[in-house]
């Protein structure tokens, strides 16, 4: 492989962890804005929502590039392929951040979370960022090992969202619809979110290994509860 | 271009159309299952979902030996990668279809759907329908007109969406939470539907065009109302 080829892999691979890095703060910063009502907070998120949309561009620029001057085959050209796939998982990632952080700045000055559920969120948040930071571990380190972690954290999630479920079911919920419909949309947030981040591992495993991370590829990971 | 490559990228054309077709059956029969919670019906959407799955991945396979056999460059390099990108939507698109027909199932023998909103869900129901008909159109004729028709399409999409919400948020709402919760999910389910059949749409148009039809890439679509 020439030095300009092998940097020019190096580079995408550093796009996708950058990107990678921006999900996990935006949906932490999505998290606080939520949980505090902070509206001035919420538009960070929405404004830097712009620069995930730039780097993915990039990326996609780039990748298009490699394959019609390097004709990539065989490892390298799944390389290529793949880092496409995981930009569109981290470009949907921000994009739920955003979504989350929307629900902030609509609700503002009111809080879109009710303080019964505050830590059910904050939580959920800790773990969508958890999961995103070791997303871009595993892109940059390719460690199998790491990116199989990443299933069971998300059964941390799945949990989560269940409680959360469940809160809103139970008969004692003395909160508004409204309430109800901007808890039910940010669940559903956080779950896609974590849905994406375990998606970037199972892909850099099916690089690595040729195998599936649990016998599916990366596109039939369950939709979730719903 | 040789005549076994026009055939290859002839065979993929025609795998996105079949994925099309069954991403618009399963939503319908998934709106049709919702609506009259019908058990069987919601089965036939929550096992067909393999089809489409299995469908991407022979799609994938082959969109992958192109580029490692024929190493396209310029047009047919973007024809390939827009193909890749436009089975990852309707595969997804099909995971909400089969979420609508998991939230039928949850309910029964119970209603997801409150009768008052019948309406609105079925005219949901056909406009996504009617919306992956058209991209099914657009990735088979890619036809520029027909793409850029989508966008208005779905405005109508995204009119029942905020309707679907002012029925919910209305002080009038007499049924649980849990009908709220799943009206809720159900909308958003559709929503997204709509916006990967534009997004498909999309992704023609600019690799037709080499311009992209708003000004924005498709993954900067809006992610909608939430």
């Amino acid at each position: 492989m020439r030095a300009t080829y092998r940097e020019e892999l190096a580079a995408i691979t550093s796009g996708l962890e950058q990107m990678a890095h921006l999900a996990e703060s935006a949906v932490g910063r999505a998290t606080t804005a939520l949980l505090d009502a902070d509206l001035q907070l919420a538009e960070t998120v929405i404004s830097s929502d712009d620069r995930l949309d730039q780097l993915q561009r990039d990326l996609e620029e780039r990748a298009l590039a490699v394959l019609a001057r390097q004709q990539p085959v065989a490892t390298e050209l799944r390389t290529v392929v793949t880092a496409l796939r995981i930009s569109a998982d981290l470009e949907r990632s921000g994009d739920l951040a955003l979504n989350l952080a929307k629900l902030a700045r609509r609700r503002y000055p009111d809080h879109a979370v009710p303080s019964e559920l505050h830590a059910t969120v904050l939580e959920m948040g800790h773990v969508a960022q958890r999961l995103m930071a070791k997303a871009a571990d595993v892109i940059a380190t390719r460690e199998v090992k790491t990116a199989l972690e990443l299933e069971g954290d998300d059964d941390a999630m799945d949990d989560l969202h269940r409680a959360l479920f469940r809160r809103l079911m139970d008969d004692r919920w003395q909160h508004s619809v409204e309430a109800a419909v901007d808890v039910t949309l940010a669940g559903r947030f956080y779950e896609r979110f974590a849905d994406h981040a375990v998606s970037v591992a199972k892909r850099v495993v099916y690089l690595v290994t040729g195998e599936h991370a649990d016998g599916l590829p990366p596109d039939l990971a369950d939709p979730g509860t719903t």
